[in-house]
C-alpha cells in the first residue's frame, strides 16, 4: 500500500500518463512512508463521464511539463533570443533580481544586468518542482559563471531561480545569487 | 475527471487524510489541466492487504508535513534554542549559505553569523513545497531584517532557504539572501 | 455485468443505502438488458473525499422518499388536515385539476371540489417515481369512490395524479380522472 | 461525492453509454441531494468477465430508449399507420381508455374513437421515465386538440397517457383526459 | 501488477481475509508470473450490496480451511476416535485404499486395515490444496511407519491421500502408497 | 458477493483471461461459500502503471497452463519421445518413484522400468491443479494398463502423479501406484 488509481478519459499519450503516476506516486509518498516497491499508482482510462450534467468521451489536452517551459526560457534567455522567451511569458509576468529589482519587460532585465556583467552563463545543478493546484513552481538552482563588468572572469557563484508556471506561462520569476557576495569581495 | 482513489489500510487520522488527498489532488493538476471543481480524490480504506507475500491490517504511520518541520526549525534558531534545533537535523545535515560556507554543525553557523550581523528575523511569506520521493523539499522564501555588526538596523531584504527533509529530518539547508546586495550598497 | 459501484462518505444509514443501491439498478437495467441475477451494485463508504479545493469526511443528510412524501400528503388531504397536508408544499406549489383549474391554495381546492363531489376518497393501485435529477415525478394512480353531489354514490372511477417533489416538498399536482365521463353518463 | 462507476464489458456505442450515466446519475441524485456538480458517473469498460460459471467478452446489446419506443408509436397512431403502431406492441399489449373502455387490438380503439370525436392530435409537452427494472413506464401529458362528432373544434384539452415498455414491446397504455370534462361542458 | 481487489460484505474475520487474500494472490500467479513484490490484493469491504434484487449488508458465513477439516479427520483417525472422525464426513462418503478397496463406513476401513498392518502412523510432509469451485481437493503426502501383521516394524513408507472436501465436509478420500511395495520385499 | 476486479496492463489474450478469472473465482470460492451465480470476477485493463519507481505500460507474458505443460510431457513419455519429453524438464528435475526409487534422468528411469513392465499406458481420469505462488502442483490420478515382465497383462490399476511445475517447467514428479498390490497378489 497505498494503490492510487486515476480514472481519466482516454485519449493521453504515454509522456503523459508516464509524468502523472510519477507525480502522484511522489505526492503519496510526501505523506505515507512507503518504499517505493509498495507505492503501486496505474491510469484507468475510462470510456465515458459525466459530471455537473455534461457528457464527455474525450479528455483535456495535458499540461506541459513546467519545469520544461523554465529550461525552454532559461535557454532562449542565455541565446539572448529575446522573442523566443518572450513566447513563454504571461501578459502579467513580473521578475524580481536581486536587491528587488523588479520588471516586467524582457528588455528591461537585460538593460539592467549590463551594470551587473557583461555575460553571464547558468548551470543548473537542480530543478525541483512544487505543484500547487493552478500553478506550479519551478525552482531551479546552480552555479553562474561569467564576467564583470570590469572584464575579469567569475565561476561557480550560486544562484537559485523560483518561477510561477500557470497554464504552460510564466507568470513570475524571482532570481537570487551570490553576486553580490562575490562582487565586492 | 479526473477522479482518483487513494487505497489504504485503515488508521490514518484525518489531517493525514486531508494533507494525503491535497497533495494527490495538486499532483494531479500538474498534469492534467482540470478545474477544481472537476478533481475529484478520496480515500479507499481496506481491512486487509498483502503485498510480497505478506499479509497486512494496519497502515504506516505518516510522515509529518516537511513544512513543519522546517518551521519548527527556523522558530527554534530564531529563538536561538539550538537544542531545539538540533533534535530535527539527520546527522549528515549540512548547511550552505551565501558565498558558498558550508557548516555540519549549528554552531560553526552561530559563529560565522556574527561577523554578517548582530542579529536577524526571517518573515517568511511563502511556503513551497516539491515532494520527491524518498525527500520533500521545502522552499522558504520571504524577508530579512536585523542589525548590521555596525549597529545600523536593515530590513526587506530578500532571501529564500531550500531545505531537504527526509523521514521528518533536515537532510540540508541551502540559503540564498541580498545581504550581499545591501551590505555593500 | 453490469457491476455498479456507489462510491459515498460514510454515515447514511440502511434504509437509505437500500433505496439507492435499488434506484440505481432499475436506473441500469433501464439501459442495459441484463437480468437481475446479473446486475451487481453496491455501496463503497469512503473515509475521505476532496472536490472542488474542499475536504469532506461527512456525506449530505438522504432525500426522503419522494413516493413516501406523495402519500403523506395525500393521507392528509384525505383526512382534511389541512394544516398537516400543507406542510408538505412549497410556496410555490400548483394543482391543476380535471378542465383546467388551477389552484395555489388547498382551500381553494376544498371550495371547488364541494361542487363535484360530497365526498371523494382515493384507492392507489400504483405509483410510479421518474427519477429527474433535482426533481423526482410521483405517479399514482387507482379508483376513487365517493358521493356525487346529489347524493349517489359512486365507486370504481380511474384517476391518475402526477406530483413533482423536489427537496422534500410537492411542487406542483396534476389530476386527471374519469369523474367527467361518469357524472353525465 | 457521490461518484459512481459503472463496470460494463466492452462494446456499447456513445449513445447508449450517455443514456446511462444520464440515468445512473438521476437516479443516484433521487436519494443523495447532491449538486449536478459533485455528481460524477462514469463507465469503465472491462475486457473479461466470469460470473455464474461462465466467461464473457461481449456486453448484451442495449434496450432502445423507452420514450422513443412511445414515440414512435404516437406517431404511427397519429397517422393511421395502424401496422406501424402494431409493430410496436406486445403480443399481451392492454389499452384502457376513459370510463375504463378496454382494448387489446387497436382496431378496437380506432372504432370506439369514432364516437368520441371526428380526429384528434396531441401535443406532448411532458415526457417522464420511471425506470423498474424489467419494465419502463413511460407518461406523456399535454394537450388534445381535435374535432367532436357534431364538428365542433376543440382544444387545449389535458390529457396523460402511461406507458408499460419491456424489452422494446409496449406492454400496456393506460389514458386519462378531460374530453369528458368539456364535451359535456 | 496485478493489483486484486476483492469486494466483501463486511463482516469477515481477520484468519479469513488472510486466506483469501493469500489464495487469490497465488491463484493470480498461477496464471501470471509477477513476483511477490508486485503482486498486490487487498479486501475492500462494502457497507450495502444489491443482486438478483435482493439487499445484503451482511457477509456469509466463510468456509473452514479444507486442509484443517482433513488433518482433524487424520488426527482423530491417527488416535482411533471414530465418531470424532465420522463427524468430519458426508453422509456420501467414500474411500477408497490401495489395490482398489472402496469403503464407506469407518468401521469397514478398520476391519481391513487389520489385515494389512498392526498399526500405522503418518508424518505428513506435504499438503496440497486445489481450489474447484464447489470442491477443495487436498493431498497430504509423507511417510507411514508402524507394524507388520507379524510385528516387524516398517517406517518411511510413502504415501499419499486425496481428500474432496465440500462445505466443511470430507466426500471422498483415495489412499496410494508403496506397501504393498514394501511389505513383500 | 464477492465481486474480484484483476487489474492488469493490457495486452493478454484471450484464453490467459479466462483462465485468470476461472481461477482467481475458485480461489474466492474456496474461502468464502458464494454460490457461482453470485460470485463475479472481471479483468480491468489499464494503460499505465508505476511501482518500485518503475513504469510500465505493457504487461508480462503469461504462464502456460501447469496441466498442459504436464499433459505434454506425459503424452511424450507415452510416446517414448524421449527428446521431446526432456524440453520440459528443469535441469534440477527429479523423479520420485514408488519404492522411493529416485532418478535424475528419464534414461534412468526407462532402464528401471523395464523391471516392473515390458510396457505401461496411462488413462487419467482427474487432473487437480494446486496454485502455489512460484510453483503450480498438478496432481494426474488414474488408471494403468499394461504388460508385466512375464508377459501377463493387467489392468485398471491406480495411480497418481504429483508434478511440481515451475515458470512452465518440470522440477519434480512423484508416482505412486497400485503396481506393487497387484504384482504380487
Amino acid at each position: 500500500m497505498p494503490v492510487t488509481q486515476i480514472t481519466l478519459l482516454q485519449g493521453y499519450d504515454r509522456e503523459v500518463q508516464q509524468r502523472l503516476v510519477d507525480h502522484v506516486s511522489k505526492a503519496v509518498r510526501s505523506v505515507i512512508p512507503a518504499p517505493e516497491a509498495g507505492t503501486t499508482t496505474f491510469i484507468q482510462e475510462v470510456v465515458a463521464y459525466r459530471r455537473d450534467g455534461r457528457f464527455f468521451d474525450q479528455g483535456n489536452a495535458a499540461l506541459q511539463s513546467a519545469s520544461k517551459v523554465v529550461k525552454n526560457f532559461l535557454a532562449a534567455m542565455q541565446a539572448r533570443d529575446l522573442a523566443q522567451a518572450q513566447s513563454h511569458l504571461h501578459a502579467d509576468f513580473q521578475m524580481v533580481f536581486p536587491g528587488g529589482q523588479t520588471f516586467h519587460r524582457l528588455e528591461e532585465l537585460v538593460a539592467w544586468a549590463k551594470t551587473r556583467y557583461q555575460r553571464v552563463e547558468k548551470t543548473i545543478e537542480r530543478v525541483d518542482e512544487s505543484w500547487q493546484g493552478d500553478r506550479t513552481v519551478v525552482f531551479c538552482a546552480g552555479r553562474l559563471n561569467g564576467v564583470w563588468p570590469n572584464g575579469t572572469p567569475f565561476d561557480n557563484i550560486r544562484f537559485i531561480d523560483r518561477f510561477e508556471v500557470a497554464a504552460g506561462q510564466l507568470m513570475r520569476q524571482d532570481v537570487w545569487n551570490d553576486l553580490g557576495e562575490h562582487r565586492h569581495a
